[in-house]
């Protein structure tokens, strides 16, 4: 099963009436709180590694992300635990690990069909739209793109909004000339 | 409060009726495996700093110990969260952490008034006796010492006997000229 996600900038109040009218169903909502944290030993944006502590309703959990196995899907090796927030914070402090980048997400959670449709505000970043639907395999990547631009021109976006850059990216102000929808919502 | 331990060689075969006429009560039983990992960018033993993942009857906890805050005391910052053993090992070795030592204790715990008595089974070491007191301030130290080894008259063990280095450090095969009463249980 892979993942095929679509991300762009879309003001919520412009969106909402919309998803009322395709009928779309709230599945419910979730704040996240995601701090990336950087090694003493070693440059995790050079071996494209992640360590997160990410804490969902009060509940945290510490994950660690390897780098991609290949070039072209997105697997990676991805290791979690749950863990005490604060605990880890302070172990991971005193390992010589420091906070990188913090990613504070609200999110609303919506279903329309086989489409999972999420409306993040993102501290500091603002309002975005994802659109998520999961294939049963490589075949069925490119169908399911088009069928999650199909549901975006709805919403007034199309390719050229897509945005690739992770929030944290966006935050840490990498890779900025990528998002070229900024206004388009 | 401060934790007062003496710990000594004690086969406990003979130590078992000793608590019997003596009447001490038995608290519980531990089973309790520690693995103590080495960071990839500084030496734990030099730096007086340790990090270990605790399983007690199936719970893992995370522990960071770090180096004594004086001379005097075993005073030292602790952090600890509850974690998932196995994908805790699966981060950390990603992380370049490695297994430096596993000490895997069997532990009796009985009271006698205001002492805690433990039968320490370690596996590749053998059998211990460890004895602990309360101590409300630093005044009540020699007090509670001297009480200990009151009580260990009784299992034949004197001052002589009383064994400084840590399991892990025995185990790892350190400071094993410390441990001056190895035949005297």
């Amino acid at each position: 099963m892979i993942e095929v996600e679509v991300k762009v900038r879309a003001g919520h109040s412009k969106v909402r009436p919309i998803l009322k009218k395709m009928g779309a169903v709230k599945l419910g909502v979730e704040r996240q709180s995601d701090i990336y944290f950087a090694a003493p030993h070693r440059d995790f944006a050079k071996t494209d590694e992640a360590l997160r502590i990410r804490s969902l309703d009060g509940q945290a959990v510490l994950t660690y992300k390897g780098p991609k196995l290949d070039g072209v899907s997105k697997s990676r090796e991805e290791f979690e635990t749950p863990v005490d927030e604060a605990a880890t914070i302070q172990i991971l402090h005193a390992l010589g690990f420091s906070e990188a980048g913090l990613v504070r997400k609200h999110r609303e959670i919506f279903s329309a069909g086989d489409i999972i449709i999420c409306l993040d505000s993102i501290e500091s970043l603002g309002e975005f739209l994802e659109v998520e639907i999961v294939a049963d395999n490589e075949k069925d990547l490119e169908t399911s793109r088009a069928k999650l631009f199909e549901l975006l021109k709805q919403f007034g976006a199309g390719e050229k909004d897509s945005i690739r850059t992770s929030y944290l990216e966006m935050i840490l102000g990498k890779s900025n000339h990528q998002e070229t929808g900024k206004n388009s919502n």
